[in-house]
Formats: structure tokens, sequence, C-alpha cells
């Protein structure tokens, strides 16, 4: 018999020993070391809303619960610390499963967390459910020295950029929801819905030069992330769809009717890009940047003025005349 | 149409300006201020399991959700601050059953929160699911001047002390789990188990006091608890049951065969009673405190060597030679 307090002492010993933590895991609430973390971010993901056992393996949704707390911390500039992890699990508990999750997450913390930072389990709660498995996970992390990005410093003028490409986890996740095509043709894409790579080391670089003005992760997809920034720092803005590369092979799943390309790559979420505004002053230290570290940097657009509203052209560089198929996490009636 | 973002702006709005955050609810993380909160817990409420529909309003479940990191913050001789919550909720959402839980929240917050604490929502995350309500709420809080008070501080000789009576909580819900007795009889019971009050201002002053060497809430029970103090301090304890008020109405219940009175005072969870060690030399200021303070304090025993192991005496002075039904949180065959 494995009880709650065993399953988190395995989860505990599958992490290096926490750093900024006298006191981890095994009392009443976890105590940081004073002043060693200023960011908290919490994300939940739910079994059949946010993954299936079918399409993902245990080992994927640990990967994914880490990178989206990841993708959120590098989306202010900052590092990752910390993390405490609440599970509700159905009874009785697939401990192969519980330890799969454990496996994705050590994963994903080593091949997605820079060396400079440490990522470690700090506390955690394990509850019965009589239904879907529920994750949910929060994560401390550290701003820059140079101070959080938040979303609502962006001004006209800025440029706007996007590191990596939108709408790879979307097809993905169409490819394994289509009858119509074999997965295993797309495991690219497949796997960019299963192991998506948010940019934890370029976030914290980022924050560290001081280059965007504002930035945001697009885990709920291109424009509706384009329209938190407009919202918090109330302005508008240009995107230009058509600066956006599409793989031949989301243009193939396309012809076979598996889904919209553009809604993919403008209303797609959980790919964990970084979608960030810059002054134009800033650009070029962004483009030596993105030379020296390898980066995939598009320009797509510029903010402009409020009344301007949010402007699209689409992959055709036409105006987008249509409501994109966006990215949904909830909505009540 | 009630968006996810809609539903966390109203929890924002019930509850004061967050204090000790420079960002809280809108951007990717939230930003602390510098060396403000150096607790963290992290506790979740799964309905079915920890609260059932037809036995807790839905104020009841955001009360219980609060007090229950209320509680691990005061366990730890804090104060409570910013708090951040995940809701997995049912399609459609019942508007009125989530206002209801921010409400709860607000009047737990007000009730068991002392005016030299705020509390606030600092963050938070709504999905959809298909199963039962998930609720997990992480808080951070901040440990007094003169550290935290661990667990693991014990020491031979140490008098084990605990501030308010455990067991009422259980009785509460075996009132409501019977058909055998009327509820409304045993509203105070009923109610202890719906609104649990932990001693949020006796935590935060306890610890400030330097008055226990270590201290745990009975969120598991008296027994299991006890456990993880002997566990983390390595020692033995001889505890005595008998030095424990028993309500008449919780004896009452036990002649209807509602359940072992016994049982609920050793081993039921989720009063929040705190349950500490104290130095001998330190009780007499423990006592002053209960005085000036109106607290209810029950010397139940000692700590002794680890060689010793729990013993324990029961509600009838003898020792007790069977296995307490205890609080379960989990198991896994």
């Amino acid at each position: 018999m494995t009880t709650e307090f065993e399953l988190i002492d395995k989860l505990s010993a599958a992490f290096p020993p926490p750093e900024g933590l006298s006191i981890g895991i095994g009392d009443d609430a976890a105590v940081l070391d004073p002043g060693r973390f200023d960011l908290v971010t919490m994300d939940t993901l739910v079994e059949g809303v946010h993954f299936r056992r079918e399409w993902c393996e245990a080992t994927d949704v640990g990967w994914k619960s880490l990178a989206a707390n990841l993708s959120d911390i590098a989306a202010m500039g900052g590092g990752p610390g910390a993390f405490f992890l609440s599970l509700a699990l159905p009874d009785p508990v697939d401990l192969a499963w519980v330890e799969g999750l454990w496996t994705g997450m050590q994963e994903a913390s080593r091949v997605l967390v820079p060396d400079s930072f440490e990522v470690s389990a700090g506390g955690g709660d394990i509850s019965q459910t009589s239904g879907p498995i529920v994750i949910t996970l929060t994560m401390l992390g550290e701003a820059s020295p140079a101070g959080p990005v938040l979303r609502s410093n962006a001004v006209p003028g800025d440029r706007i950029v996007v590191l990596n490409t939108p709408g790879r986890a979307a097809a993905g996740l169409a490819v394994l929801q289509s009858d119509a095509v074999d997965a295993k043709e797309y495991e690219e894409l497949v796997r960019a819905y299963r192991r998506p790579c948010p940019e934890v080391r370029a976030g914290g670089l980022l924050g560290l030069a001081g280059v965007p003005s504002s930035m945001i992760d697009t885990s709920d997809g291109l424009l509706q992330d384009m329209g938190h920034i407009l919202n918090a720092s109330e302005v508008g803005a240009r995107v230009e769809g058509f600066q956006l590369p599409v793989a031949e092979s989301m243009s193939e799943l396309e012809d076979a009717e598996v889904g919209c390309v553009e809604d993919w790559v403008l209303g797609g979420g959980e790919d964990f890009c970084l979608l960030m505004t810059v002054p134009p002053a800033r650009m070029p230290k962004l483009w030596d940047m993105a030379r020296q570290y390898g980066w995939e940097v598009h320009d797509i657009g510029e903010i402009r003025g409020p009344e301007e509203g949010l402007q699209v052209l689409g992959l055709d560089g036409k105006p987008l005349d249509r409501q994109v198929d966006q990215f949904r996490h909830f909505e009540a009636s």
C-alpha cells in the first residue's frame, strides 16, 4: 500500500534538493530563503481537457505540466525555481502512471532548464478524485535584475516579434484528433503538441538584456495573447500573419482537410512561443542575440495607437475578415 | 457568456488590492515585493472527497479552502498573505456556485484573519472538467521575525499541548453521514465541520513569542499529526487522551451509534487545532497568553526519547490497545 506521503517522497527524490528553500517537502509550509523568489505562477492540466491518456503518455503529461509553468516564468523574463504540485488522482492510483509523471517532469527540467537555474519540488498535495486527473503546479521564479517584463509596457511604434513558430502544437493535436491521417507521418507536429518547448533560456536572457518592452507566451494562441498585451498596455496593433512561416506538413494537413493552417498559426494555443514587443532602437540587439543563440525570430508587425484596435493581415497578406478559431480554456454560459 | 478571465476578475474584485505584490492577477506571473513572503503552502479540496454539495453550501467550501491554507501558515507560527487559486469546474459552470465560493472565501478572510495581515488573490487559473470540482489554493505567508516553527524541533521533556478541542469536525461529518440523528440538533458540530476555525491569530502570536519548539495543525487527526512531529523530530511521546474534554453532544452521538468519540478525538481530521510541543520553562508564558487571549489550551502529555515510540492513553486513561480510525487523504494499492 502506497500512501500520499510515500508518493510525495518519491517526487521529492526525483528532483535535486531544493535550492532557495531552507525547508521543502515535509512541514506545514515550505520556507523560502529571504528575497530569493519574486515571481509566482500557477497552471492546471485536466485530463480530457488539456490532455487525453490515449494521446499522451504519463511522461508527456509531466513534461507539459512543468513546461506550462516554465513558459509563464520565461514570459516574465525571469528564471524558474521551486515548484509545488497538487495531484487529484482516481482511486485506485495507477502508480506506474504517477511515476511516469515524475519522469516527464524530470525530463522537462533537464532538457528545458539551463544550468543557471535549478527547478525542484518544494511541496505538494495528493488527493483522491472520482473524476479525471487534475494536476496543478505552482512555480516560483526570479525576475532578472532588470525587473520583470510585463504585458503592460508596449507603446506605439514598438515592433511585434515572435520567437519560434506558432501553430505547430495545434496542428499536432488536430492530427491526433483526425482519422484521416496517420499520426506517425506527422511526428514532428505531434511532438510539438506532446512535448512543447517553452523558451526558458531565451526568456531569461531577453529579460536580463532588457530587450522587450512587453512579453507574453502564446499559451492561448497568437491573436488572443496579442489581445492580452493590447488590453494591458492600452494600445492597438497591426499584425502581419504572412510574416510567419508555415511548415509544409501543415499545408499538407490542410489539403487533407484535417484543419485550417491559419487557425492553427493565429489561434492555436500551447506552443509556448514568446510574443514580445520591442522598441525599434533595441531591434539590433535582438537580431544580435538571435544570431548568437540561434533563435528563430519573426518580426510580425507594429504596435499602434489604441484607436486602431487590432488589425490583422492573414497568411495571404489580406485583411482578416473572419473570426479565427481560437484556443479556449473555458466558457460559462 | 462568462469567460475564465471574467470569473478571475470577479475573484480579484472580491478581495482587497493585493498587498506584498506589485503585480497580481493579469500577467503571466504575479510579482512579489522583494523579501515579503517566505512561506508557501498548497491545499486541494475535491468534491466528493473533501466536501459534498449536498452537505456544504458553496460558501462553506470557499471558507474551508481558505481555512485549510490559513491553518498551515498558522502552524508555522506565521501570518498569511496572497493566495493563488486553481479551479476545475464542470461545464456548464454554475455561476451562482462560483460566486458563493468567492463569498465564503471573503467571509473566512474577514472572520479568521486578524487586521495585522491582509489576505488577497494574487492569481489563478480556471479550467473545465468532466468530473467533480477541484479547488487548489496556494498561499504565501510571512514567518515571524523569530523564524518559522517547524515540526522537527521537539525534544524529550517538552510538554505536548493542543489549542482547541479536536474531534468536533469529524463528529459533525458523522452527523451529516448518519440517518439516525437530526443534523439540526447538532448544529455546533456540523458547523465545526462546515466552517472550521483555524487559529490564525494564535499561530502568529505563538510564533512571535517563540513559545512552541514544534507545531503542526491537526488537519490529519491528532495522533497522525503527532506522528508527523515524532518522525520529523526523531523522538517518542506519551499522549494522554483523557486530558481532552468531550462535548456532551458527542457522547450522545456515540450512544446513538453514530460513531466513536475516541476515534473522533484522536483520529478525526480537519478541525485545524494547533498541536505543539513546549519546553517546560516556556509553559508559564503559554498559560499567560492563554489567559490573556482566552485560548482553550490542553496539556496532553510529554515528548519522550525515540525508543519509547508513541504511547497513547485513551479517553478512559487506559493504554490504547487498538488502531484508531484515522483520517485518510489517500491510499494507493
